[in-house]
């Protein structure tokens, strides 16, 4: 499995620049942004593990 | 493609929780936990490219 795990340099960059960001949120805002993303991440997790059911099974690919 | 954009009933219920339990953070918590979260969710993204690129060139998975 070569499945990066890494950030690229440029999403470490945007990752810096969300830090500054970020830290003008108010609690409330903060809290409903970290409602959102762990939404997404779930819908992510979702996609991840679709697709590798797939990388296992290339054969259902066609059904 | 019928790859699932849907969150199942059990992640339903699991981000009802967070929404209860993001509401106990304070700000520099929350703020802490979204950026943590953004990059887990850019992992994830990488992780879905690289599996979508592997998906349209399967003859890639053997090199």
């Amino acid at each position: 499995m070569d499945i990066p795990m890494e950030l690229s340099l440029e999403q470490k960059f945007t990752l810096k620049l969300y830090e500054g960001q970020v830290q003008d949120l108010s609690a409330e805002e903060s809290q409903e942004f970290l409602l959102e993303v762990l939404r997404q991440l779930m819908v992510k997790d979702n996609m991840v593990k679709h697709l590798l059911r797939e990388r296992l099974m290339p054969q259902n690919l066609a059904i």
